[in-house]
């Protein structure tokens, strides 16, 4: 991407909003990366340390893919700072936040959906395909959840749970098929989350499963 | 590296023989990634991601490290369609690539020689020095392997197995000496694959291993 | 970073420092990487990859975070070798390592020492703000034992060892601190590296650890 794009994308609107999505995603999943560490006994500074992988791992393997060095989650103090009040939150706090049901479950679909719609949107903005900035979206929305998953050793719920990378790729599908019909932008990422969070908690609360191999369920 | 050698590289007939291997390896660690993931029952996405992971992630991460970006497993459809449609082949014909004896080594060994070979011949391209460009071809080769089996929760099989990293080293270090002899590239691969391929199977074959401390076989 | 920053910075009497503590540094990790290959009884190449592995990752992160691309791990040999050196020792005169008593705590507490106020110089003098170098000072400590603990499926001891990170965080903040101060850089440097050294040996002696969260310990 030459200089005269990259200001031009950083004076947008696109911008504002991208920030604004960030933000409430990376607090989103910073509570599922520090409700995950108190379950598995982390200390507080582990706590903090899941919370900030799980919040910034997607966005900064996107930005790290499309060049936008340094990332984002490090050159900009409010991410950091955002994860780490969620974190401590959640450590202090946590009979509150388990209160909820699912907390971990809710959380994860409301981060998942705004960092897959702004992935996309920022893959567009630095020039990649509609079909490799939908997989990016989808990456950034993922990417935290993998992350955290395997910090603590285990197999990532994503390639396991319901619709969970399916529902990032389809709010991410929807941003970019609304850039291609020129849609505004912010109506895009809106409708863009919504189809992303309504399929994901819709997955859960029916169970939607893709199905398995045939292969798999063989006895060996 | 400046942009005038970056053309260069481009329109170069290294770059249609780079790509040539690099779908051809593509689609033999898709097939590894996804036969992986059909055993842990993984449902159809969860199979396709591991597919696109193991096919990707060694020459994503070559390519990050050399500042090729966007990667091309990004910035080329090709690359996805590939691994994808082998991932599909592997999740509904699954019985039709088992009956192929340990499918999952014998593309491994595919696409290791075929990546190691692909490797090291873009990081020579992008002006690494041999010993690095050597290392490189490794890393391409046994990365996807590793992601693979990190994501699957175990340790990546390329710590234990028969001589595979050293195959892959052995690849594209034949790689790398050809092109110190001023050989010709093409030959120079096909000679690279051909001893990483041969290397791997005959390790595989008479249970060929490099020693183990004999610290590590104490009482403890 | 302009070129001419870059020029300045590599022509600087940092530089040199920098190199010395990361080559010391490398050494240290790389026991501790191999160390931990031979106890789990990987062969040679195992062991050594593993050493180059824990040696070498939490650099090459840090590098690619601040766009120094090629990391320096990479285009540097003296790297390599160092973390070879240190393998080979390791793998074949393990009982003489092991003799030291717990060879990898004690290493590992010099290599972060050395890794975290490396790390926190270079971010410095690539532009980062203070915040994140001492972060990235931080991550390039930590980010060797990550790695060598995720690579052998084992959740990272950083997220529970006592005060691991919170040294590394330390000894990042004291280099961090001199800069803004304008003390000479190699004695933030000595100040930072004992001040991390000192507190996680005290941590490791005394059975330092910060608080888990309360819920943690409910019965579930």
């Amino acid at each position: 991407m030459g200089d005269a794009a990259v200001r031009a994308f950083e004076g947008s609107f696109v911008q504002a909003l991208l920030l604004t999505l960030d933000i409430a995603g990376t607090f989103a999943f910073a509570v599922s990366g520090a409700s995950a560490g108190v379950k598995r006994e982390l200390d507080l500074f582990g706590v903090l340390l899941l919370s900030f992988a799980a919040a910034a791992a997607g966005g900064i393997a996107r930005d790290m893919l499309i060049g936008a060095i340094p990332p984002a989650a490090l050159s900009d103090w409010r991410y950091l700072v955002t994860a780490l009040v969620a974190g401590a939150i959640t450590f202090w706090w946590h009979p509150l936040v388990d209160r909820l049901k699912n907390p971990v479950q809710l959380f994860d679909a409301v981060g998942l959906a705004l960092f897959a719609v702004a992935g996309a949107q920022k893959a567009l903005a630095y020039g990649l395909s509609p079909t490799m900035a939908a997989l990016l979206g989808m990456l950034t929305g993922i990417g935290g959840g993998i992350v955290r998953d395997m910090l603590l050793a285990g197999v990532p719920s994503v390639l396991r749970s319901e619709l969970y990378a399916v529902a990032a790729l389809a709010g991410a599908v929807v941003v970019v098929s609304g850039d291609a019909l020129q849609l505004n932008a912010a109506v895009a990422a809106l409708l863009g989350a919504a189809s992303c969070f309504v399929l994901r908690l819709a997955a859960i609360r029916y169970r939607i499963r893709l199905p398995v191999s045939k292969a798999a369920r063989k006895p060996r």
